[in-house]
């Protein structure tokens, strides 16, 4: 039985599976969303998004790309889908690098491409093998799909890394599909991509987690134009235009601060690290995002954990949802409060225990 | 130049070429979009739709299809491209009946699908010649997608030839796609393919013409549950899920009557007839959608036309537009003012004499 069955018959879930902040948007997108009707911001757009939000998305980027490099998405996950759709095609190969959020290599499924996985490990820290990825290119090789702030794990690459990731595809002009969306949620501070000037580079960020608003399905993507004009024809072809309301809420939350968000996921996922170290689980300790990804130990699998959990009231989601190697591991989530973490994590503790 | 550059410079335009209402969506989308905050509806929804929006439409449709039948999507545009990427792949063929929206074989181009168009005529009054439509199935042939009523031309086809096709279909196992996005303005009634019963059918419609919506992206799509799921699947590998900001307020629409916004595009699509019979161009009477599509005399090129027309001031789509044989017809759209219509008229009368 399932969280979601498990609540309908009655029984209290400590939901610590979902990577959705419980906590609220910024305050000035209820004012945004009052004056939609009155203003009548509910109409066709621009094909990648109303100019103001372009330009207000360039500027939080410094001004170091023009409104024209950005194109806003319903969420993060349409930039992806319109990048890999976009830039690959049947026979073409992405490199993803596990754990992962599942979406890249499903959006390369769905345009007929190979994924090819670099399977990363807890005792490497979560860190690729930068040899190992060379071995993997080949001439099939179109993109490599970044994700850090890493989904599951928290991990957040060092500069000689990403040096070394750039300067690969560079070599093999490989596109870099970095997505920083938990970027807001980086604790010892985050280097950009686009930093790099690469101009095979995409970067993906959301309003989704900073500023808590994934239900809004406001994403962008920052590209060179010629990048970006693909992945804009295939927004028209899909869906036509972002919800305009959508696109005012965002551009009234993105004058707002993430900071607050960010050190209450911090203290929340130090909650988390306490409680697993009572428990004696291994785990990396994030240096970003709102996860934790701890390892079982004595050869124990996430989804016997994960039921059993279910069964005493907390929801954990399954380490084998982000690669196929890692049904050892299970991932926490920060999404909510200290109270609710810590009466989860002892859940959990009995969980582990009595397994 | 373009109609919008033309404004930038400050010149007035009368947009008689988008297929977007000027009126304003119900009010009661109002009170909804101000509770949106309050309630916390902002949050990831399911992939198919929030249950009580699914389950509004089908009861709007009679309950004769249940909520799991129904899926919710960013705009109709993407129940289309949902439709056509998860039945048709590369090799099939889609059968499109032209004049008509060019988002099907948009989608299924993008899936590397051909469209074969069957073509209709002015002196046909836009029916399509149900022996070549049978003579263009082949093995290969997938679907067939039916818009009426039709955008550009108006047409509502009569029972005895939607027999005729959803009879071909059945023969040879094809699938209907029928893009109902104008019903609401449908003048003399108009049946649903749905009364068909045809399990291979998909409906398709939207809250952006009926409801005046068209930027908040809310539109679904209804057919059989295995169609159903694998629709799901593009929509969550593409964007997880549809704006649930957008999803409450299409909630708030649906009980709102769109018979007043009926009552005035036909008044105003009758100014435009009059307009054209006093110009002698030939049309045939729209049955519905918000559209007349009359035919240029003695030889006149469309873009030549539009260009003269919105030098005065006029702007209007181009016949060319839905079709490769129709650049000898424009597009007169019915989402302005009945008194700017007027105007927008003796202005295209204007440029059509001055040819």
């Amino acid at each position: 039985m399932n969280a979601k069955k498990l609540e309908a018959s009655g029984k209290k879930i400590i939901h610590m599976e979902v990577g959705e902040p419980d906590y609220p948007p910024p305050e000035n997108v209820r004012k945004a969303l009052s004056k939609v009707f009155e203003s009548r911001q509910y109409h066709y757009s621009e094909t990648k998004g109303i100019a103001k939000l372009r330009t207000a998305i360039a500027q939080k980027w410094g001004n170091r790309v023009k409104a024209d490099q950005v194109i806003v998405t319903p969420g993060g996950r349409f930039a992806v889908f319109a990048a890999i759709s976009s830039l690959l095609s049947t026979g073409d190969e992405l490199i993803c690098i596990e754990p992962a959020w599942p979406a890249y290599r499903e959006c390369a499924s769905f345009v007929g491409s190979t994924t090819n996985i670099l399977k990363t490990t807890l005792e490497e820290e979560w860190n690729p093998d930068t040899g190992k990825l060379e071995d993997m290119i080949k001439c099939s090789t179109k993109m490599i799909a970044l994700n850090y702030p890493n989904n599951p794990t928290g991990r957040v690459l060092n500069k000689k890394i990403i040096d070394k990731i750039v300067s690969l595809a560079k070599d093999h002009s490989i596109y870099l599909l970095s997505d920083e969306v938990y970027s807001d949620y980086a604790f010892n501070g985050f280097t950009s991509l686009l930093d790099y000037g690469y101009d095979k580079s995409i970067i993906i960020s959301s309003f989704s987690k900073g500023h808590a608003m994934t239900g809004f399905r406001v994403g962008y993507a920052i590209a060179e134009e010629n990048i970006i004009n693909k992945m804009a024809k295939v927004q028209a072809t899909g869906l036509t235009s972002v919800a305009e309301p959508m696109q005012y809420a965002a551009l009234a939350a993105i004058e707002e601060s993430t900071s607050e968000n960010a050190k209450r996921i911090k203290r929340r996922l130090e909650i988390i690290c306490n409680k697993l170290q009572e428990m004696s689980l291994q785990f990396v300790e994030p240096d970003g995002a709102m996860y934790v990804y701890p390892k079982l130990s004595d050869g124990k699998r996430d989804v016997t954990i994960i039921r059993k959990a279910l069964d005493l009231g907390v929801a954990i989601a399954p380490g084998s949802g982000f690669g196929d190697c890692y049904s050892e591991f299970i991932r926490i989530s920060a999404c909510q409060t200290e109270d609710q973490l810590e009466k989860g994590m002892d859940l959990l503790k009995t969980a582990v225990s009595s397994y």
